[in-house]
């Protein structure tokens, strides 16, 4: 078993449902850490992106095996995935870094409902989580009928 | 308080010590998956890389602030940089997929020691987490006296 409090926790204007509406791109985003952090961005804000690494709190169950709605013919295992349903219901996303100022970091959107808890913050580093020849795997969105949707989905757009 | 229960754990030639020796490219770091979740990295192998997810479980205290070894006069605070002595010692990898097979995942080399309990593993995607205009913020190793080691470090090479 392993442990961990929250450093902090995510503000946002999603408070119930999954995002749905536009948002406005001013600072409606943000990491709100603990007192006791208020110092340890320093220095954050000389990066263009971070990891957010967040608790799914509101994930109870999860699924091994998945089926994305545009392959149903396709089971895929929850580790080839980024549902949020999964054994370890740890969020990861990549967010443009806005603001940094008393223990607040202002960010773009991030997939998050308002008070997630907030577990670390890394900085993205160039060339070290940049990786030129990366690909999409098995999300084929050219077989999809709402390829544009998906791809929303995929780039982490508010929409 | 979150807790976690490890789905696997890291197999890797470092058992006691930091990695300082070349080690060769065979399949000498895996992730092996506890047998509950043997199947869950069904269609992983179609991605070239993804990320681990790791707890590191050594860490038993951190420094809110961080003067690196080649910037004396700096002080960051921890959540700008990738240092492992974090208040939730959560370290995160990306790593090539080498092969996928029997609940065991073959990958490249991965700077964590043998036996590191591992907490999640995702795809990483192309688009979502490849960053065109990402940066190394303060990490300018231009001023470093040993630039191309730390680079070594910061690609997550063994050396």
């Amino acid at each position: 078993m392993v442990e961990y409090d929250p450093i902090g926790y995510v503000r946002s204007p999603y408070e119930t449902d999954a995002p749905y509406q536009p948002q406005p791109d001013d600072a409606a985003f943000a990491v709100e850490l603990e007192p006791e952090y208020a110092d340890g961005p320093d220095g954050l804000a000389s990066f263009s992106y971070a990891y957010v690494l967040f608790d799914l709190h509101r994930v109870e169950e999860y699924d091994l095996s998945i089926t994305p709605p545009w392959r149903e013919d396709d089971s895929l295992g929850v580790f080839a995935t980024r549902a949020p349903d999964r054994p370890n219901g740890i969020g990861l996303s990549v967010v443009r870094i806005l603001d940094v100022e008393d223990g607040r970091i202002d960010i773009s959107a991030i997939d998050a409902f308002d008070g997630t808890p907030v577990l670390d913050i890394k900085p993205y580093v160039d060339g070290l989580d940049t990786k030129d020849d990366a690909d999409v795997g098995w999300i084929d969105l050219d077989d999809a009928d709402d390829a544009d949707h998906l791809e929303l989905h995929l780039e982490g757009i508010v929409h």
